[in-house]
């Protein structure tokens, strides 16, 4: 590796004197360190690399964090799928309502499409006023405009806007004349029984991808053009000057701002009003290619998602007496890759408890009959059959992760050191769960303790290995002790989840996989 | 004047049939002129340019429009008033809330800071709880963010963000890992006996300017560096990849980011790392310059508004157990500046009419035996007195303006030829004014051949100018046309602006001015 910049390196020092661990907001100013800095002496192992800075402060480097790729925040064409209208031939990217909610890893597929395809439909989104404003709120934050919190797309006695009649309308992106625009636009169906009135979609980026190849010098001069945006209503004075193709400083394109509707008065020399005129008729031309443009029909109950910075949305004319009833809303992109990145964040969190189960968990339970892995399976299944909320499911399910977890392994514990691993299970879950679900894990062996204590005959009904980490654990609680465990508030969901852990010892019961359990877990996330 | 594209020429034609006369909104795409469109024949006035186009349309232009000059969206460093603290020695950018929600004047003056100077304070807002979305809302709308729709600052237990916690925070921008990041910011102050904690702004235009003077090179590598912008939480991840300079496409300073706390790590060539990290330390040693620096106390009442991708906002550390609390929300540039061009259009229309007082008006009233001016001043004064609503008050006072709107003057209707005044001075009206104004003044000649047919003796008290346009104007109404009227909402209204329109014409009355309507009209403008 070349050697980057002293001041890169240490301005990424991972140290919690560096960064605040909850928040990983750096603690220290640019302009803290010293003019001179410099490495005083590198030394390290083949995972890590260690600095001695000339200041006196030691750096910790991971080699693997030291060797990694650039990655983009996802919003330029790079990290884009720019399509024709034909690669969606076999369908559009949908997914229906209910399994959105239900489903996370639905979830993510949609909100994915619409960041890579720039578009996704929802189906069966109830048909009621509003609802618009629901679907927005599973992934973002509802961008209000002068056109309110939500619009009615529907044909308007005294319209401000040309979207409310019954015209059609070319493919263009809203509110250009806003600065910051918003970048995600929702329309949901309630109505559509006119004639007419078909929604269109085409890639801006494509076209303007296209445009580049076709005439570069077109391209640049749209990319260099500041257009003025105007929109202008008796409440209402918006301008924005942008170009019509963002480029990041990197050339990339970043966002497309398309609407001829609203373009105002560009000024400037003759030459370059000739020269942008020039440009801007033939990217229109482009956006109206038939192979580009996407024509389907929302019915009642579909809600189109579509990023408004880059795609370009279109309808065909409707009977001006027929019904057409659409609501929308506006959001924005970065709330919607946030919420993405957190599921996918979840997917891989249960794709990693689900290898513990297959892995380790696999192996030999602490002297009992069954592996860790069915013991923990056992115990989630008793405690759905029992009828338990979810949060108890999970609890029983999970209590014993622990045992990989710690600095110590559940082996320790079968040789007479107590691995605490009710502890280090709860603080691992607490990346995901709350503590509805993380503190039976984190009192499940304090449970038996109490129960030893409190319960006549409990403690003579436990396994041989049980009875051995009791000891281990500190044996059964005094008086003083079990009182003050009873008076916790997640003391009885502690001893349920105890009383399936005791019972789930069974060899060769039958139990559902951790599949089964996948959509509940992912559900309590959070 | 070089002649321009005709294709520029042409999308700017301003008729009917190009242009939605409600919404100003273009009526054809650009695809739809033909590809040899040219100017087939140009004539015209001194007033006026009128253009026979290739394809038969025709166009009108005034010459005034062709010659005007190009005008910003005022977001660029050439709109703005660059400050250092020592600007602000005479103190700052104010306005009391009571007076900034009753004169639209004051509002006005108090958004124009925000846009030029980046800032401005408002104080004795009511110290209370969500009052902060309050003041938004009189300029634009709530942004919500991971924060909420509201934030509050002041120590919390668990953080997630060092803004809530007690140490001292450099100059910053907030939220730069949004896209978009919100473009403003309000902080409302509830509370703030801590000792330290003050507030500091800095000019980020006037730092970036300051480094492109002092170091270009510096400059031009923040303006095309992407820096990542990350925040994580367990509910977020945010990442937006944005130059800390961000300039137009004309090279002007457009926005700043500023914020070493949520830079992530920037990969790159060791050679673009190295002069990013020399640009980077001489910028943020810019910002740290203490005349950049403007410090004051915000008390309780106080809200400050500021540009949030213009200006850095930093405290001072305060002591833990201190107490201190602010709530804030974020809200965007381009609906404050709609809020103020509206504003500005209102303080232009009441300058036009008051104009209309002094000069027309001041002239003969038809044969009275007052002015024009007075007698529409005694109208208002009459109303008022009797205690009427301000609709009332303003319709009484504006009731006549048509005399000198229509195609035809007050002096034809002297010469036996209805001007129709109340129905043009109504439609002049509605520009700003809600039929609670326009109704009463539409009305108010129908009023009196209403009266004339209902009232006994009413007739008989006219003034001998009224009784002669009594007759031109249609005489006493028949019962059935009485009936009608009476049946109509605006009646009752129309009927009390009529009593005091007949009332007020006294010689040498005593009146206030125009000036002294002024506050009541605007308070109506919508």
């Amino acid at each position: 590796m070349i050697e980057p910049s002293p001041y890169w390196l240490r301005d990424n020092c991972p140290c919690a004197e560096c960064r605040d661990p909850r928040s990983g907001q750096k603690l220290f100013q640019i302009t803290d360190l010293p003019d001179d800095l410099a490495v005083a002496a590198r030394t390290g192992s083949a995972e890590h690399l260690e600095v001695l800075w000339s200041d006196g402060h030691r750096s910790r480097y991971p080699r693997a964090w030291l060797a990694q790729d650039a990655e983009g925040d996802g919003r330029t064409e790079a990290d884009k799928r720019l399509w024709t209208a034909a690669d969606f031939a076999g369908g559009l990217p949908t997914a229906r309502w209910t399994a959105y909610l239900e489903d996370p890893a639905e979830r993510a597929a949609l909100l994915r499409a619409v960041r890579h395809s720039g578009f996704a439909v929802l189906r069966g989104v109830p048909v009621a006023e509003r609802q618009v404003l629901e679907v927005a709120g599973t992934f973002g934050h509802v961008r209000v405009t002068n056109y309110g919190e939500l619009f009615d797309v529907r044909v308007e006695p005294d319209p401000n806007n040309l979207a409310f009649t019954s015209v059609a309308i070319a493919p263009h992106t809203d509110n250009p004349y806003r600065d910051p625009v918003p970048t995600l636009q929702l329309l949901h169906c309630l109505d559509n029984s006119a004639a007419g009135g078909d929604s269109g979609l085409v890639d801006g980026f494509q076209a303007a991808a296209l445009l580049r190849a076709e005439a570069p010098a077109d391209f640049a001069v749209l990319t260099r053009t500041v257009v003025p945006f105007v929109f202008r209503d008796r409440g209402t004075e918006l301008r924005a000057d942008r170009p019509l193709i963002e480029v990041d400083p990197l050339g990339r394109i970043r966002e497309v701002r398309f609407n001829n509707r609203s373009i105002g008065t560009l000024r400037g020399p003759a030459g370059e009003l000739e020269a942008f005129y020039t440009a801007y008729r033939r990217f229109a031309a482009i956006t109206l290619r038939p192979e580009l443009r996407l024509d389907f029909r929302l019915d009642p109950g579909d809600c189109l998602v579509f990023d408004n910075v880059r795609l370009l949305h279109a309808r065909t004319a409707f009977e001006q007496d027929g019904s057409r009833h659409l609501q929308g809303c506006y959001a924005d992109l970065d709330s919607l890759s946030s919420t993405l990145a957190v599921l996918e964040r979840h997917c891989a969190a249960l794709d990693t408890i689900a290898e513990l189960f297959a892995g380790e968990g696999a192996g030999e339970y602490l002297g009992e009959a069954v592996t860790m892995a069915e013991h923990m399976l056992q115990a989630g299944a008793l405690a759905q059959a029992a009828g338990a909320a979810p949060e108890l499911v999970a609890a029983a399910l999970l209590h014993d992760l622990g045992h990989f977890h710690g600095a110590l392994h559940g082996r320790d514990l079968m040789q007479g050191q107590d691995n605490r691993h009710s502890d280090t299970g709860a603080a691992w879950l607490a990346q995901w769960f709350g503590p509805e679900v993380t503190e039976p894990v984190r009192l499940h062996v304090a449970a038996k303790r109490y129960l030893c204590a409190v319960e006549p005959g409990y403690r003579e009904r436990l396994s041989e290995a049980s009875e051995y980490t009791l000891q281990v654990q500190g044996g059964p609680m005094d008086e003083e002790q079990a009182a003050a465990f009873a008076a916790l508030p997640g003391a009885a969901d502690a001893v349920a989840v105890r009383r399936w852990d005791e019972q789930a010892k069974e060899a060769d019961a039958a139990t559902p996989g951790f599949e089964h359990f996948r959509p509940l877990l992912a559900a309590l996330m959070r």
